[in-house]
């Protein structure tokens, strides 16, 4: 049984022409090994450059472009959350009006901090994640963290000195409000600590105005969750058209998902610009299997009982409709889970992520995506706080029933109204408006996700 | 070096009398392995039954009782949070104004349903936690579940038909709103099912009253957070003299926290009520060393940096100070990670969790707490929105700084103000008070954290 050109399963019995081919009519071919692939073979024929492509911006101190002008709240600990939600509103009611060029404020609420092996070998990827999502360019360099005190995730070992470029004008440090220190009485006094040092940070942040900068400055992490079927031949492959267009741009993107794109490793390594980045692909989808196999499963774990009504057979058949959002260029650079790109680090990059929607989302925000494209066939309302999504429907019916959460309906071209080209360049140019302040419906509802880490190693 | 009557480690210089016995002076000892343990060897002397206290709570259809009357919305996965969220919104606005016996609305949000190996030999345990928890007595056994519905974790698998003993006159199946249904056309069409299901709900919810009920209807977990040296002489010995109480008066008392109680395992194996219960401590704690161990750490990664500045060495001792919460009661019932006790499990119980504060408060919601005790030294805000938090000072410096965080100050016991029984007895009284609808200071402040499920299995 073949599917974009590779064989997604054996057929266990007969099946008609025209017959539903579901998971259980397959045997799933074992997935290919890590060894002898082929490493950086194909070279892509080279695209000329598309220049004079710009989008509205926020040019950071450190050179990077905030699509949203946002106040992020750095939490250490979870134990803090409940304050800063407290706080949180206090500032939306009372301080946000007098800011009127900032966009809103967000808690970077999480899970981790304490009650965590701290020094386990993967407790590295929690606590860079949270590190540089903090440093996310959507929060212009400005850092203010909220801290309990007796945590294991101590405010210098989750921003050491020097990792971040702040602000010109700015404390060399980051802010740090802690709730044990010894000047805090009360409650109120607690509120009062964090709405003081919020002030500050708003008023170099309302001081900001969006300036015309090279589309290049885009740094777009795609994904796809709720996949049917149709993701592979109508949303995935115009989102690879407009990651070749942004490519081309100068700009970069970011593909993700390790059991999404398991299946099609060789498509990756030989894509890859070097025998380096192919050597670092492998090393990421080897490490993402040990860690599957030490929870006793496989890359099959992948897919949903949506997936399989949406017609997608198993996780071949998701990985190849998958892969196509990442377009035809070369991959220039590998991210393992956590790490954040540097600004030399254009083109397309794997991020290797798990494929769960919200882990995904939060390594992309960390790695430093200022922009994110969703493609989805059955449907979800996904939305983050920290930087705008646009979803892309793979089915006009979706599109027409949930018209006021999918921002671009990908459905046309199985409807024959459009083609992939078409749909790719007007997705190229929704991306440039919404970069440059234009509000995607999940903004518009103030619909967004929990931060979800990806914590591989224990809790105590 | 010894404290509480045991080897905390072994002086590996001299130290001098009155000196700081910290960490780095001593050499921990191994942990006592889990073979040949006392089992059930010691039998406490009987106390008598204390009798004729009692509160006023509400009784459910299953004939547990709630402390709260809360509506709780059921969620299968993290993708319908942002929707939820903002449903919850216009509730509290709009209709919990109409119902003024309801006391609130809580969203079940969680990092759960998707992107996860929902077949892996682990992952019974966050499963079960998200059904019991919906399960919860302060829920009233009114159970409405949001779902997306391409999910990996379908209603019909987080709450198995039969599962549920719902409200009379309620419908015999959880009320359901999946949000990928072809009636939803619009944002605003999901709102209004949630809405709607909600309204059902909070009409039967608000004609519940309070009515006095034994004492014995408690089910009250027991953890410490942000502990210091005095937890373990005033704070912890005061709840371990309450537990007492509550179990002579028939009530079920929690106590949790694996790594908290590993280095005391000969006093659990030793206390237990039968050798079927030591045996299911021993098993419980053994799957938990092999957990830590695949994730390449040991017990010792429990200790913070605040336990450390709060004067206590290392695990061991802490270990020790933790364990007097439990006072000197049989142990009678041991459940396993997000199992839900039974109505017939009464008295002193270990629900074996993780220590992560936020992690054991949503387990022992889990397994049916209708009330919590959370002692701390260092000072944490924490609250739960499920469950009133009674929070207990272990030094009045802390009871006087938290004045309006920090519900009793056992710190009076190292002052000389007060005895451990004496503040044991207010303890108990306070109890019987916030189960009457006494709000604590996190439920006047709306205080509260997140759910956070322990999950061993991977992501994917």
């Amino acid at each position: 049984m073949r599917r974009y050109d590779v064989t997604i399963g054996r057929a266990s019995q007969a099946i008609r022409a025209g017959s539903w081919v579901h998971e259980k009519l397959l045997e799933m071919p074992a997935a290919r090994t890590l060894e002898a692939l082929p490493m950086a073979t194909v070279t892509p024929a080279p695209q000329p450059p598309l220049e004079g492509y710009t989008f509205e911006g926020y040019r950071n101190p450190d050179g990077s472009v905030g699509t949203r002008n946002l106040l992020a709240i750095t939490t250490t600990v979870q134990c803090v959350a409940g304050v800063v939600a407290h706080a949180l509103q206090r500032i939306r009611d009372e301080l946000l009006p007098q800011y009127p060029n900032v966009d809103g404020v967000v808690a970077l609420e999480h899970s981790y901090g304490c009650g965590v092996a701290i020094d386990a070998p993967d407790a590295v990827i929690p606590i860079r994640t949270l590190r540089h999502i903090s440093l996310n360019p959507n929060f212009g360099g400005e850092v203010m963290v909220v801290s309990l005190g007796c945590e294991k995730l101590q405010p210098e070992r989750m921003l050491p000195p020097g990792t971040i470029t702040l602000m010109p004008g700015a404390p060399q440090t980051p802010d740090l409000v802690r709730l044990q220190d010894d000047k805090h009485v009360g409650f109120q006094s607690m509120i009062s600590s964090i709405l003081e040092a919020a002030e500050q940070h708003l008023e170099r942040l309302n001081r900001r105005r969006r300036e015309t900068v090279p589309a290049s400055e885009l740094v777009v992490g795609v994904q796809c969750g709720g996949s049917d079927a149709f993701s592979g031949v109508t949303a995935n492959p115009a989102v690879g058209f407009a990651a070749d267009l942004l490519v081309r741009a100068g700009a970069t993107i970011m593909f993700s998902e390790n059991t999404e794109v398991r299946d099609a490793v060789e498509q990756l390594t030989s894509r890859a610009a070097t025998p380096e980045v192919a050597e670092a692909i492998v090393r990421e989808l080897g490490w993402y299997d040990r860690y599957l196999e030490r929870g006793r499963v496989d890359r099959s774990a992948n897919t949903t009982p949506g997936n399989k009504a949406g017609g997608l057979s198993n996780i071949v058949e998701k990985a190849m409709g998958s892969i196509v959002k990442s377009g035809r260029m070369p991959i220039a650079h590998v991210l393992a889970p956590g790490e954040k790109l540097r600004r030399d680090q254009r083109g397309l990059v794997f991020a290797a992520t798990p494929a769960s929607d919200f882990i995904c989302g939060t390594l992309q925000l960390a790695a430093g995506m200022n922009l994110h494209v969703f493609t989805t066939g059955r449907g979800t309302p996904y939305g983050l706080a920290a930087c705008p999504v646009v979803k892309v429907a793979t089915r006009s019916d979706l599109a027409r029933r949930w018209h006021d959460l999918m921002d671009l309906n990908a459905g046309q071209v199985a409807d024959g109204a459009k083609s992939i080209e078409e749909l790719g360049w007007e997705l190229f140019h929704l991306l440039l408006d919404v970069a440059s302040g234009r509000r995607t419906w999940a903004e518009q509802h103030r619909l967004h996700n929990s931060l979800v880490l990806f914590n591989p190693a224990p809790v105590t």
